[in-house]
């Protein structure tokens, strides 16, 4: 017996289950598969044994896919910290606002959790060519968690991703392409060269992995909320695998009594300018409907149609949470907000979260003491053309002015 | 009583002490001040406290100079990962190779430790305004604690600093300043502002404090080798404050019987074209003398003649350790290195120290079995422009080729 607790995948839609063992992408219907767990397993594990482990998320591994400590493809990333955003609070009026920063993780982004746990599972299954399409930083962080595992990547983005995300795709030795189009015409691209040379598939959801390494956020937040969940968790949501697994993992934490049946409400933010989710909720669906013309700054928000979005919609709608579309212009402002008031440099897309925030606490949706958390998805670092720069030169005998 | 440690303040040059509840600077005789702890109170410190506190470097505040809790001002900064080199040590027959990956850390170098420590104090200490010349990382740090601290922070940087250090200090609302010319031009502007405002000077070893974050660096490497420190220990030297640091830090946990009397050799490696550490060493002397046209493209490198030199050549000379310089060259091949085998994006600086621990291997100073440390002190995002991408652009209908 390994110590991962997972018995089975299970069709997220038709219920139809599979072996873990063997290599899985979609279900037979075209639903992404779930892992599922031993809860009676799970519910045995001891509390103290994994927090005196390393605080990365492997920690938890419990909790995750992985079998074989020799498979795990390890960069040290997990346990981002919580930041206590007291300035903005004050000034705002809310009394319990946090950030949970992923800008400070491998590849600067959460998705080296899905990539490191997506990766390290590939890896125990003998994988040893994979290709997807991204926006950017999924492509980035599976490059170099690729690298690390000597596989082989091939990387499919539009020209217009983070250009900081081409450096890292090239430098990690991964096989990099760009696509004259935005990801939909990248995953076309991919879809071919799946059925062509019969790599394997790493694009979002069509792997079951990487959605493990996302539900990790949520053990994290657990934790070091000392099991007492927050209130609201503010999710920026482009394919919105880190809001389904955090709604995942929630399930299986309250499953086996570590938290309570109180669910944090579950917010999705996306960018005014590419809001299929928002739509689908406010008309009360359970899909979405493909975005036209998305434009927006934050790149990671920019896909018209998540293949998740019937989960996406299910983790708002039995969390009582909801979601909120943001203008470009009130993103880049949060940005500067958090960055002068706090001293995080949050990325476009977690930026969106405080924006959220703010128009939620003056609709009254959230109350001063309600206990919330934004998730900063990545590092600004990575977006440095959102941030304009005018600064005097001086020259060495000239005097600083007051 | 607090929990701090810290006992008084001590000139490293004459010896000369000063009263660490006052605003101090340098020594009145031009040398760096270094804190001292009151190490009876260190001894009795039970370990376990400490290691059942988050994995943040605040874990470690007995070792630290604040005095109060609400003096903090933290982004969750400390604790980074041990990344162990498995591929890269089997190629070169090294059997414990490890990095320490600074890139893991709020502002993404290690410079937000100086940054943590360093405006914790200056809050403590009642400071309204800082002003600091900077090759580009630790100015940006220094203005996103500062931001988080409510305190004005003027910074000066040579125009071809790093970008996207521009970027930090300007969405921070720092005061920020170009100089044409290099670090010692901005020095200059911010004597001259010190003297004629009054302002703190936050200026490398100017203050106390900042090596107090960095040696934070050494507590963790302690505790995450479980209490046995490698045999050694290679780092990227500009100003030094990491390497004064580290050894400062040894000497302490010696000093209380937490790690045995054996000292880990420290390396010091610099940037072939601006290397005055290097030369002072190769000749056997105490002070370094300064380095005509520096030239590197490890731009933390450019710093033609280090205020702690002394310090850092007592460090080597003490340790058993020795003085490497890389060519720019090697520094990018070995930058490549890291990605493609071991995913891990380092900067020029850090991967300076993968060249230095290749040639010294080679050359037989260190050993097949040592336990070897790198250290990288920041991540590669923040220079993307040592990366070359070369990546064809496809139509969506168009295959990618195997």
């Amino acid at each position: 017996m390994t110590v991962s607790c997972m018995s089975h995948l299970e069709c997220s839609k038709c219920g139809k289950t599979y072996d873990p063992d063997q290599v899985n992408q979609l279900c037979a219907c075209g639903a992404p598969l779930l892992v599922k767990y031993d809860t009676k397993r799970l519910a045995a594990v001891k509390k103290d044994i994994l927090f005196n482990r390393p605080p990365s998320l492997w920690r938890y591994k419990e909790f995750l896919p992985v079998k074989k400590d020799e498979s795990i493809v390890t960069l040290g990333e997990g346990m981002t910290p919580i930041i206590p955003l007291e300035k903005i609070g004050a000034r705002l009026g809310m009394r319990n606002l946090y950030m949970k920063d992923e800008g400070i993780i491998p590849t600067g982004t959460f998705k080296c959790r899905g990539a490191a746990v997506g990766v390290s599972r590939a890896k125990e299954l003998g994988i040893k060519t994979l290709v997807m399409p991204t926006a950017g930083n999924a492509g980035a962080a599976w490059a170099m968690y690729s690298a690390r595992a000597g596989m082989k990547a091939y990387i499919v983005m539009p020209e217009d991703a983070p250009p900081i995300t081409r450096n890292e795709c090239a430098v990690s030795g991964a096989a990099l392409y760009f696509v004259r189009g935005i990801i939909s015409d990248a995953t076309k691209i991919v879809v071919r060269a799946v059925e062509k040379y019969g790599w394997f598939d790493a694009s979002t959801l069509k792997e079951p992995y990487r959605i493990e390494g996302k539900k990790t956020m949520a053990l994290e937040i657990a934790e070091q909320f000392n099991w007492e969940v927050p209130d609201v968790i503010i999710y920026p949501t482009g394919g919105g695998v880190g809001i389904i697994g955090i709604y995942k993992c929630l399930c299986e934490l309250q499953e086996i009594g570590w938290i309570e049946r109180k669910m944090p409400r579950l917010v999705s933010v996306q960018a005014a300018g590419c809001a299929p989710i928002i739509k689908a909720w406010e008309e009360g669906k359970s899909e979405s409907e493909r975005w036209k013309n998305p434009v927006t700054v934050a790149l990671g928000l920019k896909i018209p149609k998540p293949l998740g979005d019937f989960l996406i919609l299910d983790a708002i709608y039995k969390t009582n949470g909801c979601a909120v579309a943001i203008e470009d212009e009130e993103i880049l402002g949060a940005q500067a907000n958090l960055a002068a008031e706090e001293g995080v440099f949050a990325c476009p897309e977690g930026a969106s979260t405080l924006a959220a925030a703010v128009r939620l606490f003056k609709q009254g949706w959230i109350q001063a003491d309600e206990k919330v958390v934004l998730l900063n998805t990545g590092t600004g670092l990575k977006y440095p053309e959102t941030v304009k720069v005018e600064a005097p030169s001086l020259d060495p005998n000239e005097d600083l002015p007051v």
